[in-house]
């Protein structure tokens, strides 16, 4: 037991496991998964195999591909009980975040699997469902609220397909299918970050995925977390309202705003360019430019090159992060901006998944210690004599 | 940056906050909420008062109490719309505390305050808010599923008074009153266990406080942290139904399951018996004395009398915790044993927002980090080449 008197507020720079998953190296805006580096599988591989690889340790071979996606293609189905949930949700005009939250939550119900908490077998089981079902939950919300009716799971699509015909009634060329795969590919595991280390927290109690899941989803809703995808597009939008030059207008909304920064720029582990920024900013580049209209593609060159260019930025480690690029890609495929933020937790479930199946391998409760400032010895009046 | 590569798993003794909300002195068994001692608390505060005490910083006079509970009691009814969703809950069979977890999450929708998640008075509301419907919705729950109406809660009554009475439909006596007020008492706080560093993890995302009181839900239902109340009334119950002698149960158990232990046992912090225990077990002598069957207690108090004065647990700093012997008061107050870890998440649910509230005065991100032991330059190679 370490009882270092020293206080760690936040954690930053503590070990606090040891994991497989994925690997940063900042300095040189390195990321892989298993020794993968980041950009070959966002070229090469499916979310599902990713999934298999950051589950199962390994890049699936044909059967085991058609074991796994066939596993997945029978789970995706979402119960009417959380369906009639989330229409209520709707009707109440809950945001996405929130009521992917709470679907997530009641997923559970569904989950007829009462095995031992401490199996790992069925941890995966249950990880798998809860995978299998998220784009289904999330694409019927955002219809729901839209006054649609939902739409059930293809069998022959992939989890990001079925994403976007689930979404919007339209199976998805070829282009759009492999933007929404690359996608879910580039943001499914980061280190253990808030959302990942919630997951593992609630995890080392044994409680079960959907209350990891769960969990995850609450930590990712944070404006210091997730939602930076989000505040990109919006700012786009705002230049685009006022016709504005966008290196004016974030110089004068920073002149003009105390504190406020560009969102999707800068990252506590990378000193270079993200390197998902840089897959996602191709992407963003080829989906704008087939659709004839590149302003958001153009307003994203134009600040990164400015503060790249005039300002320096570059050279004190802040660069645009996968966040600043993510957005524009999103909305050439015709998703809501308050849908980016759930996508990511949509595609983070699967390193969250992977690293409580990791640390409930050799589980630990997590429970630190607080250093009490309070008061010692305070006398009690009763309410009357107050 | 601390960036020492020693691995800290569970935090174990690690300082993490620094908080003025509760001191436990394991050595002595002393439990403190800022200050005054949870014996003092336990016998003359309510859980109103405590509620006031753990958020506020001191107990409230006459004025600040009824503007407390007054506004509790405005913010005491749940929404048709988290109702129908936990009647399906009930009908799909699922366990009060995943329900919970679910209800919980759907609460925010109900919650018009969109205020910046970083303003202290909505996050203070917002715990409040949530506090004051805790009740209403575990009891709803309840009733749902047993095919019963829900009951409107009571603006007369306590927290404590409001949830036995819409468990039941009967207004409690002083008696169970009491002792349901004095269990919420004494649940309310307990350091920075493996729940409330949960809430604080997700909140320090400025995430939302529903969002950090469903994952304390999560990390609550896992059986290295609640349940054993509800394993030791499950215990009683076999005992009772073998007509065995308890002592002669738990011994044989012992001996003929490896590694069982005897459920409210034994606890991280405490090295002699858990205040908490004292107190419970005090009221579960009252309550079954006045029921005129005391055999549950008499069970409870054969074992621990075995364990102390025979095998010298004691001494070696093991002794009945809390769990012991709250399942016993709650039987006598007529609720069935699976809603006893719900029970503790509600009680306990004062403190995760009283350490969000704290940590939120001066936040921090919590984000650790793992050490990487995967593989390095893994060579990729395509699906139809594996």
């Amino acid at each position: 037991m370490s009882e270092s008197e020293e206080l760690h507020k936040g954690l930053e720079g503590m070990l606090v496991a040891e994991s497989a998953l994925s690997y940063i190296d900042g300095s040189v805006g390195k990321l892989v998964y298993r020794g993968y580096d980041i950009e070959e599988l966002a070229r090469n591989a499916s979310y599902e195999e990713v999934l298999h690889l950051l589950w199962h340790g390994h890049l699936p071979d044909a059967g085991e591909f058609d074991a796994f996606t066939g596993a997945i293609t029978e789970e995706q189905s979402v119960d009417d009980t959380v369906l009639e949930a989330l229409a209520g949700l709707a009707a109440a005009d809950e945001s996405p975040m929130a009521a992917l939250r709470s679907g997530v939550s009641m997923l559970s119900a569904s989950d007829s699997d009462d095995a031992d908490p401490r199996d790992p077998e069925a941890a995966l089981a249950k990880g798998r469902r809860i995978t299998a079902k998220l784009p289904t939950l999330l694409a019927a919300y955002d219809r729901l609220r839209r006054g649609e009716d939902t739409i059930e799971p293809h069998a022959d699509l992939s989890l990001a397909a079925n994403f976007l015909y689930m979404l919007t009634g339209e199976e998805p060329d070829d282009a759009a299918t492999e933007a929404m795969d690359q996608a879910l590919v580039l943001h499914a595991d980061h280190g253990l970050n808030a959302s990942t280390f919630t997951a593992m927290v609630v995890a080392s109690t044994f409680a079960d995925m959907y209350s990891a899941v769960t969990a995850g989803v609450g930590a990712l809703s944070g404006p210091l977390h997730g939602g930076a995808n989000q505040d990109v597009m919006e700012l786009f939008f705002e230049i685009e309202a006022q016709g504005a030059d966008p290196v004016e207008y974030v110089t004068t909304k920073q002149g003009d705003e105390d504190g406020w920064r560009v969102p999707g720029y800068g990252h506590r582990v990378y000193e270079v360019k993200d390197p998902r920024a840089r897959i996602l900013e191709q992407r963003g580049k080829e989906l704008t430019a087939a659709s004839g209209d590149t302003s958001y593609y153009d307003y994203a060159k134009a600040i990164e090159r400015f503060f790249t260019e005039e300002k320096g930025l570059a050279e004190r480690g802040i660069a645009p992060n996968v966040d600043f690029f993510s957005g524009t890609v999103y909305h050439q495929l015709g998703i809501p901006v308050d849908m980016y933020t759930p996508i990511f937790a949509m595609s983070r479930a699967g390193g969250w998944i992977g690293h409580v199946l990791e640390y409930q391998e050799d589980n630990r409760l997590i429970r630190p210690r607080g250093r009490y400032v309070g008061p010692e010895d305070s006398e009690f009046v009763p309410l009357d004599e107050r």
